[in-house]
């Protein structure tokens, strides 16, 4: 359910048909945790955010414009339902779009193309103690980039999305690096593309992009590929997802297996994901994720999860996305949470 | 009044029952007065903010999930009127909860237990220039604290709320520090209990409290206590506070006695507050306020407040949460202002 | 259209007359263009956010408390669609106020009476390649003042508006320094007012400001005036401004003819601003602002705007409001951009 507020003004005055094809709608996520994560170096409890879902505020609207086109908005924020945050700031999507039969043109920040699939073939998606932390696989600061190797989220970018063809989907997206010609600090652009096939039980889709980092005098492309597919048997959900992510040397793959299981009122959740540093010795690691969510209804699940990251002798990869903690080289993690997820 | 947006989409598809049940409540407080502090100093004059109750913006929802259970979200931040803020953020509550027959279990960044007790047993409540001013009593920076001696609100907290019984009413939250095991820098958990009785003209509640500070050779636990009580007459509701806060070979004492009154069409306002440092000397200090709120209506108040600070030879103490002002060691202080308040 | 939230709780319990008069209701902007500035030294593309209007979220209400007197409130803070913004907050307006007969009283944080000629009597008001960039002539970090020696808006102020008669309207606003007396560092205290007339096809109006900045014993006082007019002639809306900014030994003069004309299902827009910089050799400067806005709905515009910007050689101004760029001493400008704006 989401608080679609009609226009009341606007029904009063032309009529229930228009005041249903223009809205504002307010939504959000509220989702918190006790997390628990341990080394054998030592351990950290407390509260984390955002354990199944990302929690966040949102208002977002469409005007119908007639002759099948629309203009649509949509800002989201993330938030800290822990501790209230640093500052609330539409930074998880704000953008505004025309769409028509022609599909969708869309201006702002918004995900990026890549990053779409790695949330959606993981069981756990980018959330909590199993989540795919998969992208940004090189460096999250890496040298001359805004958001790191291979960014979650593109600032400043304008994207085509297609529109919906015989189950077929997909989206190109540019970023631009606002950096003045022949300046010689940063580039900082990015594109990416995807394309998928939505039918029935089976989902697929393939995505490529690039960043550009480092100076001008020293280059660096970034370049990511994944793909993803799924398939829904009714019983349960299989998922697999290759991805790669090049640059500055450097070369880290990702592979997971996953699965998702209606099972009483709720659903389990299972994943398998390998991380293989490709130039640097002894980098991999190995997560296995279980969860379980229950269901309280349609908006609220009661969910747990459990985690444990393998990291080779020079690895220090970490679980979760909330709960700060460190993880020395070569030490295997575990983790678990218990938690409560509301949607409006 | 509050701006109960009910789910339109929900109650066309299921009925007014369902709706009513359900609902997301956009909700909020805009005060700001003309505001004046002196000292023999010198003084300062301007707009404050929320003189009569803090400005606030935020969004809350319950939804029925059946059996008498319940699933809650309340994210509250506060504004500044005055100049706009510096960053919005759910400060003031973020949480997630669970209710039923057995109480309330509730996660996230709330007011601590013993805080509610300084709020409620002081006729000005913690708000403008007659605010009690009455948690961290021994600091505000108190050392490997999150903030201060006596937190005005738990981050990373989980709470167990008691369910209604023949009047009354208790609280236990505990807080994550969020630190590592073996961790040298800090500990900063907390926890505190709130226990009291309200039922007719009778409201008496007492709290007590905990944060742990200081470094992990070194560790100080502060420790908080307070008791308060009202009785509604008709014609006037007086009420007592006492307060202690103690740790770090500290210990400051709060008393203070109050009363409200229905003068035509508002509230007479009066206390008398007294600060007690008991191991330091010259310390301590005495402050009056004495007001009026004028009801426009149930959600709008115009309001005067006069307040006045005796500070001892070494004391510092000032008036009011908003209007910044410095005082002298041993200088008094003497406030006034002038306000309007609106609750949507 | 807007979106106003009708109290629904009170609507059933006391009928749709109270409840049309008391209303909470959630509007905003949200505009973002492609846009590009050159000059010979290098050029930048990007997206640049607010080229038509500024994009913004805000919650306003008002309660009628009977007797011709209402309550209002009003919280909007400004949005960054490129990039999803640093912070939240109500930076574009944080006020409450009381009206009637006589007027109105406003406390908070709102626009300077000055600073609404400039951009109602602009062609692009202040928004995009072609905004009047008109405050702030001398400084916009004038020493000892909060926010340049012209503040765009005022925080910690006290206006009082004239109700509407005739014809005429107007408003005097005094921001309060919040310095203590003796204070040495800085003064910052600022006063304006508005007086104008719009009856039919005219509207003239002039403004008056001065502003505080300086330390105790060296003040300095910024004065500013203006003064703009428009007359609709159905056809086309010519509109003339004139504005002065003197202090600190500096004056600088702006002065912009402008005109709005309805073309096919838009509006074309243009104009050109001479910034005369009195006290110093060669800093004066010349804009040529030219756009159309393409109405695809009453609430959503496709617009398109170039502007040029001629540099004497000291001079350094630079063109829009929201991408980065960098202008050289002598050197000219050249940008546009093409955008999308949705009001909700």
């Amino acid at each position: 359910m989401k608080t679609t507020l009609f226009a009341l003004a606007a029904l009063t005055a032309t009529g229930g048909a228009l005041a249903q094809s223009s809205s504002v709608t307010l939504f959000g996520v509220v989702d918190a945790s006790v997390a628990h994560v341990s080394t054998k170096d030592g351990s950290v409890t407390g509260l984390a955010n955002g354990g199944n879902a990302s929690s966040r505020l949102g208002f977002r609207g469409v005007e119908d414009l007639g002759n099948g086109l629309k203009a649509s908005f949509w800002l989201e924020g993330g938030i800290n339902v822990d501790d209230g945050g640093s500052g609330f700031k539409f930074d998880r999507r704000s953008t505004i779009g025309l769409l028509g039969n022609f599909g969708e043109v869309r201006l702002g920040r918004d995900k990026t193309p890549t990053y779409q699939n790695l949330e959606t073939f993981h069981a756990f998606g980018d959330s909590g103690m199993g989540a795919i932390n998969g992208h940004n696989l090189i460096s999250s600061s890496a040298a001359g980039t805004i958001e790191g190797s291979n960014p979650k989220r593109y600032s400043n970018s304008i994207s085509y999305l297609l529109p919906k063809m015989n189950g077929f989907y997909g989206q190109a997206s540019y970023a631009f690096g606002e950096k003045a010609k022949g300046n010689s600090n940063s580039l900082s652009s990015s594109m990416g593309v995807r394309l998928g096939y939505g039918n029935g039980p089976l989902n697929v889709a393939l995505g490529y992009g690039t960043t550009k980092g480092g100076t001008a005098a020293d280059t660096i492309n970034y370049k990511t590929f994944n793909l993803g597919a799924s398939y829904n048997f009714g019983m349960l959900t299989p998922m697999v997802l290759i991805a790669s992510e090049r640059g500055n040397n450097q070369r880290v793959d990702l592979y997971s297996v996953g699965v998702k299981a209606p099972v009483g009122p709720g659903e389990v959740r299972a994943a398998v994901s390998w991380y293989k540093d490709k130039k640097r010795n002894e980098r991999d690691s190995v997560r296995l994720a279980l969860g379980y969510g229950y269901k309280l209804s349609k908006r609220t699940e009661l969910y747990a999860t459990v985690a444990h990251m393998s990291n080779d002798d020079n690895a220090t990869r970490k679980l979760g996305t909330s709960l700060a903690h460190t993880v020395a080289a070569g030490k295997n993690a575990t983790g678990y949470e218990l938690g409560l997820r509301h949607n409006f």
